[in-house]
């Protein structure tokens, strides 16, 4: 085992250079000779049937080259519809959406058409003009309507508008009712919202010629991509090649493949020209995919103590106009509805509803933050119910340090057991307690108050399912020029992956970071892979390069003792060389490349094969969970309605960190995403489905003003289900931010209950609650 | 083991639909947008001193871009010369070639600046109004007068023109001369040619916008010339991808790394602008490498029987003004003297002599056919002396076949012992003879002799290493799609490479070798790699595939097995499917693919890693040896020195015929060439070291007119050192064709002694030596 140099360290970002600099190259900064623009002719109202295009006024206009529709692509492509990704679950077949739309239209903003012009303001243009013939249909645009059994339907060739029924749980919650000291009711909802990556999606798809396609992608999942292209283009994988350059952010939005991308690689290959479509932040908020947007309805009981006994309910997840990629966020979110938490008893029923609104697939925790927004609710709501303090039952309720690892009783989709693999949950309860000086609140409080400011504190905690598999690609490889590159099928979106990688490798291979070039999601270069998503890329991705690093040092030591003629035993890998112990006798690592490619003066060593490289695809055994306790203090203006967080805390288990400020950045920016949860991003449609916030002026992100300094802290809990011990951070600082806010703000107003159910929380909202409280008061 | 359905079979080779319907893309099909055009300045004389050039009016043509001296490649370039290419030996550093000449120019087309214009013609222009300012310096021409102490130097910075003396020998060669019946003394050249393949070299050097470079040339080699490009230009291996497109022949011309490719990469890289240099013909016959062109001296001593006893005497080899990749002829030519004969004692002193000429590197052959013309036409001269038949001399001659495998005396250049490792020689001449009916011969003879016409017979045999190391590179991947892909390193050039190598995987897979795609030369899809010389391909790459190939069988049927709850020893794989043996219950291979990567619907199978691929990079053991027996009938014309060829057979053992068709087809290629060497190809310079024969107006190649139908017939005696049992047959066809013409033409003329010591022998050659027989006769 190599000595570690660089894993654990902040080392500095190997990515910051070019993004400083700008010279990062983003999709929408390449292009292509010959390239064409697109534009889509997207559905302007939620449901409707397709009747027909005029066409020909759009054709007629200069530089327009073509212009699409599902029935031209027929030629190219294998099916209409996007295939089901990512999972195996069975549904319907008319589930997915159409590449573009083929009869009747069911969101706004679904694409129907796509111009192709050499420029994208003419292709813009022309599809603006297109005529388009349909006839309007019944939207159904809200989830609870939605699923009743004699609501319209979202699509007239369904049978109804719940795509699928289930129920989780265990143990015999009716009994546990009957046992109770205490029970409460709940009616939650946190609203949907987009992923919204500072770059939105984009793609350009250069035909070569040789009949194959070089597809430049801002995606999450190069090789998945890559494999539904393959197969709705019919072409060998050696024939299409996704690369994807530097990446804006995903957070979601960009796990999909969706049907712009199919219909840009199409058109290309129908045109034999480029094609380039970016989308632009309005096309972000019709037609990228969107999460959160639950009902829960649950009751939840308890001992005198405040002890979980059960929760039973029911909860109706929106899915949307379609189901491109499976339902995993609805079970996601009543699975981690129990969080760190002891429940003895459990049941929920579970309807996927649809509506005619534009898809959800996972951003962000998905659907994690659902979860764990109902039972941190919960919680606050049975303390009061108890009477005793919020703090006091969550520490009653954790599972305790001694119970870990701790298999859950639930099982995840796949029928494998939940199980907390490592981690001490009091402890990070009091270390966030600490962090924000929990002991000093009421001091602080009372000296607000005599400023006339109204403060509150709260405390959340969440644990998220990190490190997905099957597996994650890597190829280590030491070029004949001593050059070090790592390959991966991971996607680095702005996490720093790169240096992270470089950390694994170069602790391995004796080479600081700088020196060790890693290249993400690109199919040309690597045969394997999956891709961004999950928490899962340091886990998986860092696994299989910690072991490929491993192997190429073993090789390279082996090869350094016969050249030096040394035992392996006393060799040592530090700046580029092998040197033997304790003496100044080494060789650099471009000649033992050398030896190892049998170049001129470096016969290969006897017993050695050609290369000095090695591949591995790490598969864990399970999910690893990082808990993360969350405390944060607002200031309340009753006047206005405006929270105003003063301090934020986290303490989140990260197993191991590999670059300790990247771990912390991970969780800011997850604690920022849970804000905007919170307080801010509210994606709001009329009552005709239409969507009316889709401009960022209507539709409010955090900007940095609301974020107050968050004071992060890491804590190392080993995994034992991965080399590095690594636990996923990339979705777990979101998860209890919205429960620790709306707890916070009840605590400023001296509300006992839990009265927040339906997050984001705006200032009406809140002057809103605050009347009615008044009101119940006279 | 896979049943043998592919290999051994003639299948239609799949590169022949792309190439006979005009789809084959050689790299001058290729462009690029923005592409400058490079056309050298070389130099006009031999031997001059570069004194400075004027380019001002050159740079004044509208169109063009840049004009590159040296100077100015500077900043790109880590050398300013080539590196010493695929040897380990350490020659004197002046002797390669500089990238662009610097202060002197040692042969007539050594490029001296490159200028880069939008069109070639314009570039062409350009170069040659450029103003070049010389010094002329005495030309060394003549190879016998250029190693003479007093000879002036090729170069004014080398201490003299012998680049390397060296003895090759093992015996009391001395004591053989004392107890020999007979010996004689030959003085014999085999002339300097052009390898001449359809395609010359050409480049296609593209910038990217990553600072990296993608290269398309018709090189033999593209690892190695990424290796060296690498090198020169410090780039990362993964910022330089070599890519080969479809390449029209190479026969040695495209194994080095000229000057040409890392001008045009290193002025893509300066100018950011991708840079094409295709050469021309008349480029081909100044600047690429050419061979033969060695004196040998020597006297020969055999027993009273006509057994050989001793061979000594001396040998010069032409080495041209540099020495780019080594001085391997010298050796190999002097190593193969021997051939597939018993040679009990035997020295010989070289020298490897520098002249103002294009250096020679290997052409096919290699030094073999320079050896083999020498140990033939010493068989002749011993035959007549001893007053035997050419043919007994040989079978008397001959390793028996019981001393197979046979270690002889001599070792390789790296030291490895040289083993005949399979065969049967004496076999393989009666079978020639056979083929020709030389039983019948002197009836044709005496037929001919009634309508005036003479005719002769000749027989020679030679034996060529093939398959060398130190490995190759083979990945066979099965995509998720269930398509199936080869990627190696090994290069083909117009052999049906492509086709040997799908139906090796063919058969490993059961898959027909059209369902098979192989992709060659692109150092972007496989990280290692050597390419094609020596014979090496299907052996090597071959053996590669064959061992890659059965571990996806392996593993394929391990998940079929899986799959369908079957035996793994039940499964066959055929037609693309697996099934379970006597019955129809089967999968095909891309729900075995599917399966493989955990695509939806298809989990991993519990053990089974992700991805159906494998590498492998089979290292060889040492040569293996094929022997090749030839005859041939010739009709000659006393009058005007016309020599026909009337019959032509060959008897060659390639250990297993992949597909015999393509294994014909190369030995009908190498006799073919062999012709060319025996009548026609001459590379004439006059008394200042001028090039002559610049045109194929003027320097004959062999036409289909003088090309007789060649019964090529196949032996196989499979070689022990690879899994396949294969031998390479690139090269074997040439060697024996020259002495067996020289054979022939002697044997109808009526001459007894091995008078033709000298190729190509042409019609005035012919009746030189009638005129200098006559005067002796009277």
């Amino acid at each position: 085992m190599a000595e570690r140099r660089y894993i654990g360290q902040s080392t500095p970002r190997v990515e910051d250079d070019a993004l400083l600099r700008g010279k990062a190259r983003f999709v929408d900064d390449l292009t292509a000779p010959g390239v064409l623009h697109a534009a889509f002719l997207r559905s302007p109202v939620a449901h409707a049937r397709l009747l027909g295009l005029d066409l020909e006024e759009a054709r007629a206009i200069p530089g327009v080259v073509a212009i699409l529709t599902l029935a031209d692509l027929k030629d190219v492509l294998t099916e209409e519809r996007l295939p089901l990704q990512f999972i195996s679950k069975t549904l319907p077949p008319d589930i997915t959406p159409y590449v573009l739309a083929k009869d009747e239209m069911l969101y706004v903003g679904e694409p129907v058409a796509v111009v192709l012009a050499d420029s994208r303001a003419t292709a813009e243009d022309a599809a603006s003009i297109i005529g388009i013939d349909l006839e309007e249909m019944t939207p159904v645009g809200d989830l609870r309507a939605a699923v009743e059994p004699d609501a319209p339907p979202v699509c007239s060739t369904r049978a109804g508008n719940v795509c699928e029924a289930f129920e989780v749980g265990y143990a015999d919650v009716d009994a546990a009712f009957r046992e109770a000291a205490h029970s409460v009711r709940l009616s939650m909802n946190q609203h949907r919202g987009g992923a919204h990556p500072i770059e939105g999606r984009g793609i350009l798809a250069e035909p070569d010629a040789g009949g194959g396609l070089v597809v430049r992608s801002s995606t999450q999942l190069a090789h998945e991509a890559r494999a539904f292209l393959v197969a709705l283009l019919d072409l060998d994988e050696n024939r299409l090649r996704v690369v994807t350059p530097d990446v804006g952010g995903g957070f979601g939005a960009k796990f999909l493949l969706y049907p712009e991308e199919v219909v840009a690689s199409a058109a290309a290959l129908l045109l034999g020209r480029p094609v380039k479509w970016i989308e632009d932040r309005r096309e972000h908020f019709l037609a990228a995919i969107q999460e959160r947007d639950q009902l829960w309805e649950i009751e939840a009981a308890c001992d005198a103590e405040g002890r979980l006994l059960g929760v039973r309910g029911s909860m109706i997840h929106d899915a949307g106009a379609y189901v491109p990629q499976g339902i995993n966020l609805a079970y996601n979110a009543v699975t981690a509805y129990p969080g760190p938490y002891v429940l003895p008893a459990y049941h929920m029923d579970v309807r996927v509803g649809m509506t005619n609104k534009v898809p959800t697939i996972p951003v962000r925790g998905a659907g994690y933050p659902e979860g764990t927004f109902a039972m941190e609710r919960t919680l606050d709501a049975l303390a009061a119910r108890v009477g005793i303090d919020r703090v006091e039952i969550r520490r009653r309720n954790l599972v305790p340090a001694e119970s870990i690892p701790y298999a859950t009783p639930l099982k995840s989709r796949s029928g494998a057991g939940i199980t907390y693999d490592s981690g001490d949950f009091p402890a990070l309860l009091d270390q966030v307690l600490e962090a924000i000086d929990h002991a000093g609140f009421e001091a602080r409080r009372a000296e607000a108050a005599r400023a006339g400011r109204r403060l509150g504190i709260g405390v959340a905690c969440g644990i998220k399912g990190t490190g997905r598999g099957p597996y994650e690609s890597a190829i280590v490889r030491v070029g004949r020029s001593g050059k070090v590159t790592v390959f991966t099928g991971a996607m680095p979106m702005g996490q720093g992956l790169k240096t992270a990688m470089a950390q694994i490798c170069g602790d391995a291979l004796g080479l600081p970071p700088d020196r060790i070039e890693v290249i993400c999601g690109d199919t040309g270069t690597i045969p394997l892979g999956i891709g961004g998503f999950a928490s899962r890329q340091t886990v998986v991705a860092g696994s299989s390069v910690a072991r490929a690093s491993a192997a190429v040092r073993e090789k390279a030591i082996r090869i350094a003792a016969h050249l030096l003629e040394a035992d392996g035993g006393d060799i040592e890998l530090v700046d580029g060389e092998a040197r033997v112990k304790g003496t100044n006798v080494g060789i650099d690592l471009r000649a033992i490349a050398a030896s190892a490619h049998g170049s001129p003066g470096y016969a290969l060593p006897p017993g050695v094969d050609p290369g000095l490289e090695a591949s591995e695809n790490f598969m864990p055994k399970g999910l690893t969970y990082g808990m993360g306790a969350h405390a944060v203090e607002v200031a309340v203006d009753e006047e206005t309605g405006l929270v105003t967080l003063t301090r934020y805390a986290v303490v989140n288990d990260c197993g191991r960190a590999i670059n300790p400020r990247m771990v912390e950045a991970q969780i800011h920016g997850g604690v920022v995403h849970g804000i905007g949860n919170a307080l801010f991003e509210y994606m709001d449609y009329d009552d005709q489905a239409q969507p009316v916030t889709t401009t960022l002026a209507d539709y409010l992100m955090v900007t940095a003003p609301e974020v107050p300094r968050i004071d992060v802290r890491i804590a190392e809990y080993p995994s034992p289900l991965n080399p590095l011990g690594v636990k996923g951070v990339g979705e777990a600082g979101c998860l209890p931010v919205a429960p620790a806010i709306a707890s916070a703000v009840e605590d400023a107003l001296g509300v006992r209950e839990a009265a927040i159910q339906r997050v984001p929380l705006s200032p009406p909202d809140l002057i809103d609650l605050l009347r009615a409280r008044a009101a119940d008061a006279a």
